[in-house]
């Protein structure tokens, strides 16, 4: 089982990971067991790898407990202001290295796991992938997360469970085929529920107007059930949380109104409300327009909005003026941050709740909005755009449509008044697309409805401004800004190549754990000859690694001294490093006789 | 929170209850604290009610581990019979209160939560109900399995894990709405998944002739997942199993052949597979025939049959003969207990596996299946009993209809040897009923492929022999016995009336409590005046809780002196007390003013 000589010893050396006392291997131990015992109800003549793998999890989570508790409370104490994340999407991965290296329990974990004489990367490969997004957009999310909880910033991210994360794909007869990604089949020991923060989300049912304002009446009620997730920072004792929001189906759901006389198949009708969660979207950079895709978008925006307000008013700065000079201080206390147009119902939900339920004017509930929310642009694909069609916002969102009449109408008096007689720059400024089929840009209503409009590197920033948002960038360029992507170095660099984090350590010390700048310090060593040996030593290793796998995996024997060139991308014609991929194959074919190269993609 | 002069108090008087030691409360408040913080991840300062239960079903579970994992390991170790009782319903209510009294906590955490300044009585509200059955076949089940457990029996429940059990009953404007009982959604800390043992059942699809046998063919498979609950005897350190099962989409389910090119759909389509375990048919002595219903049937026969094996392949015994020989001590290893005709498949599926799969000859499988089974008759209500149309069987199970219909024509042959010519006598045996649906009659089925057949009360068992099985008594009579329904006095004695427990207990000792016949040792104090007042006094006690508790919950006042006439029933024309009840309405309507009374119905 065990490979002492191999993993086990290297991972001792590793000076980053912090050396555990013979005390902490013994309390992980005991703690492992008495996980076995208790929360797995097995003992070692009948557990399995998964056994211990949950009991392993289960240790780790222990140590994450009492920082999270604290945590939370300190920002309830001080109640510093909130970032809020809203994602559709968050490609977390796995947890339990993560987890054992930000909170320094990695040797401690390994040692113990030696001493019970089990495989700690067995263990590691058991836990499932929590693959709740298609690659680059849901990374970042999960990347921004880990670094804003490293910077200690009272951040939440706020996104949906999908019982179903990204397909696994499989390779049959030379075509893909998906496969249901069961995620949480065997539990999820990194997520806590909780049900005491359950909240309706409403759908469908239509306007009234009252003396009171608008009312929104005779909707279909959907639970959501959050799912927290602790996002501990590297060592800092910060624990942030993730929640997730669960589609739940009320009790009464179809009970009353539809089904009267078929109890049963009102009881498998809850489906239908449950659905919501179901299943992740996998199309990355193309927009469908399917009406469940719009339901999850504001299921999590409804929810998550209900909660930021619960928070903010149950906040001791909250509590202390009444409502409506509260919501003044709203946007200092609160930021949502929309990645991408996704959440972008955030905005009308937003205007929804200050102005039919808080009562606030127009005017300031769309001033408070606009200081709150901030939007990440992610493509200028025009097949990626959200153009939601008007009639599903008719039936589905009734009051939202009107709202979001209405910001389009203020907003385009402004552009008229500034450019008077340029109807084409109204057209193309629309949150409203007309044609056969009515369309809402929700691109356009994100950064109408934001202070802050942001690229994912500096050529897109350059092209978001120059040419999709140019009307946008004319009318307010200070709001347009750029954020390169990044991503977090403790999962991509110290757990990835931890043999390369080393000895970049041992030459520069482990601050460039948390400020990458640092790495500016090699430059002092590149005629180093010892460390480039080491570095070179630490690639060829890694190669030997991966030429193992291959064959191992995919029976394919390959030089371990050649040049490598790995891509890790969907297949996807837009991905242009495919076709570099494909060029190879092509040319390998041709030369050489046909082996079932594709595997090596896939 | 803690009313400390009523419930706590009483109960440290209660003798039978066990005293607890100084030591025994303080480690159930610190295994209480580490549930706190580590399980629910929470303080104090934090936490709901449901919290506080769920640390204390964590503790107290706690404590069920060891002796459940002994007491498998025993199984194991030492091979004696097993017995599986196969029921489509256990109706199990509550479990913390019964597992702390079985295992002699209820003392140490009584005052443990009081010490904690909590209301044990508030906590154990908080517990749902696993209504997982529909009235006394359901409840008879569970006290089986309770009794079983009590006696040292290695003994099994093998169910379906419903989604949702029996309907929550609501009254509106004087009709019933249901509504659904999602029993499970705050997480269920009595079971425990083992997906380990995670079993394919399979349905519909097609049989193929081979030269080495029938085959069944092109089926669809859905997953049938186990979650195992503990089932502690009373003060006797044995733990038995509860096994139900859940169904689980495949993860290539409708991904490949169904809906190529709409993996959304593919992956909602799930529901489909997995809507088998998703709710409990809310009919009592009723026969519906939905096709549902069946697979929910043969659901729980196949992936409890495949458990049953599996086990006696594995145990020390069922190893050391080849197989063929080994299942001749089948029989003496395995019993299974039919619970009504609803598991009434396990006899074909044994026929099945036994000759499709293990290649016994049919004579010997059949009297290895005869010599394990036996069947429990419900009813002889004629609008209860299972008759199945030859039709849904033919699709969803083909193979099995071969089956029975081999079993039939041995079993017709059998009878027209015996008496030649009578041939109504032929038609009124045989498990197929011919007309305009040709039926498969269950209870038929069941009382050929058994060795024994009971009724559930003497009166039962005579109308049994003499009316709906005449035939079949007349071809084997010594088959039909009697077993009068009982339940078990921990939970219906101990827990429902401690107080009567208590002085019962101190005139004739404990030993009633697994052994009632030793109640009639009260017969002695039947003149003893100061038992007799205790006895009134207790009943008067029991009379002013439920007058306060129908106060409270319906604001209606009674005299706590009147004489008490409870009936527990859900509403139904067959209930003949309902009419009793129905006809004080009608007196009480018609002596004094009309309040809404049917709310004591319900």
């Amino acid at each position: 089982m065990a490979t002492p000589l191999t993993d086990s010893d290297k991972r001792k050396q590793i000076s980053v990971r912090g050396i555990a006392g013979l005390g902490d291997v013994s309390e992980v131990r005991k703690s492992f067991n008495r996980h076995l015992h208790f929360t797995l109800v097995k003992d070692r003549n009948v557990s399995t790898p998964r056994d211990y793998y949950f009991a392993l999890a289960h240790t780790v989570r222990d140590h994450l407990v009492g920082r999270w508790i604290r945590t939370q409370q300190y920002y309830y104490e001080k109640d510093p202001k909130r970032i809020y994340y809203l994602s559709l999407e968050f490609y977390m991965g796995r947890t339990l290295q993560n987890t054992m290296l930000n909170l320094g329990l990695q040797h401690a974990c390994d040692e113990a796991v030696y001493q019970l004489g089990l495989d700690m990367e067995e263990l590691e490969e058991i836990e499932e992938d929590a693959g709740l997004g298609n690659g680059g957009l849901g990374r970042l999310a999960a990347c921004f997360l880990d670094s804003m909880a490293t910077l200690g910033l009272a951040a939440y991210g706020y996104g949906i469970r999908y019982e179903f994360g990204i397909f696994n794909q499989r390779i049959m007869n030379g075509w893909q085929v998906e496969e249901a990604d069961d995620w949480l089949r065997y539990g999820n020991p990194w997520e806590k529920a909780r049900p005491e923060f359950m909240l309706p989300v409403h759908f469908y049912g239509r306007v009234e107007q009252t003396a009171e304002g608008s009312k929104w009446v005779d909707t279909q009620i959907v639970l959501a059930m959050p799912y927290d997730t602790p996002v501990p920072g590297y060592k800092n004792n910060t624990v942030n949380t993730m929640r997730l929001w669960s589609a739940k189906a009320p009790n009464d759901f179809n009970l009353q109104e539809f089904n009267v006389g078929d109890y049963i198949e009102a009881v498998l009708d809850r489906n239908l409300a449950e659905n919501i969660s179901r299943v992740l979207y996998p199309n990355d950079n193309f927009f469908e327009g399917k009406e469940l895709r719009l339901k999850q978008e504001y299921f999590v925006v409804a929810a998550t909005l209900q909660d930021i307000i619960r928070r903010f008013k149950s906040s001791k700065f909250g509590c202390r003026d009444p409502v409506r000079t509260a919501f003044d201080s709203f946007p200092d206390k609160v930021a949502i941050q929309l990645n991408d147009t996704h959440p972008a119902l955030a905005i009308p939900e937003l205007m929804r709740i200050l102005v039919d339920i808080e009562k606030l004017d127009w005017d300031k509930a769309w001033d408070v909005t606009k200081r709150t929310c901030a939007y990440t642009n992610h493509t200028v694909l025009p097949e990626a755009l959200e153009r939601w069609p008007v009639h599903l916002f008719e039936k589905l969102l009734p009051r939202h449509l009107q709202i979001i009449y209405a910001i389009n109408q203020k907003h385009l008096d402004e552009v008229a008044a500034l450019y008077p007689g340029d109807f084409d720059r109204l057209r193309r400024m629309s949150i409203i697309e007309e044609g056969d089929c009515k369309r809402i840009n929700m691109a356009h209503l994100c950064v109408i409805g934001s202070h802050a409009v942001n690229g994912v590197a500096r050529i897109h920033s350059e092209i978001v401004k120059n040419t999709v948002f140019k009307d946008f960038y004319d009318l307010e360029s200070t709001k347009f800004q750029n954020k390169t992507n990044g991503i977090t170095p403790r999962r991509w660099l110290m757990l990835c190549n931890p043999g390369l984090a080393d000895i970049i350590a041992e030459k520069i010390g482990e601050d460039f754990v948390t400020d990458l700048s640092q790495l500016k310090k090699l430059l002092d060593f590149v005629d180093d000859e010892s460390f480039v040996h080491d570095i070179a030593k630490v690639k060829q290793e890694n190669k030997l690694k991966f030429s193992a796998y291959l064959e191992e995996q995919y029976k394919v024997k390959i030089n371990p001294s050649s040049m490598f060139d790995v891509q890790v991308k969907r297949i996807h014609e837009y991905k242009r490093q495919l076709l570099n991929c494909l060029h190879i194959i092509a040319i390998y074919n041709r030369e050489y006789y046909i082996v079932e190269l594709y595997e090596f993609i896939v």
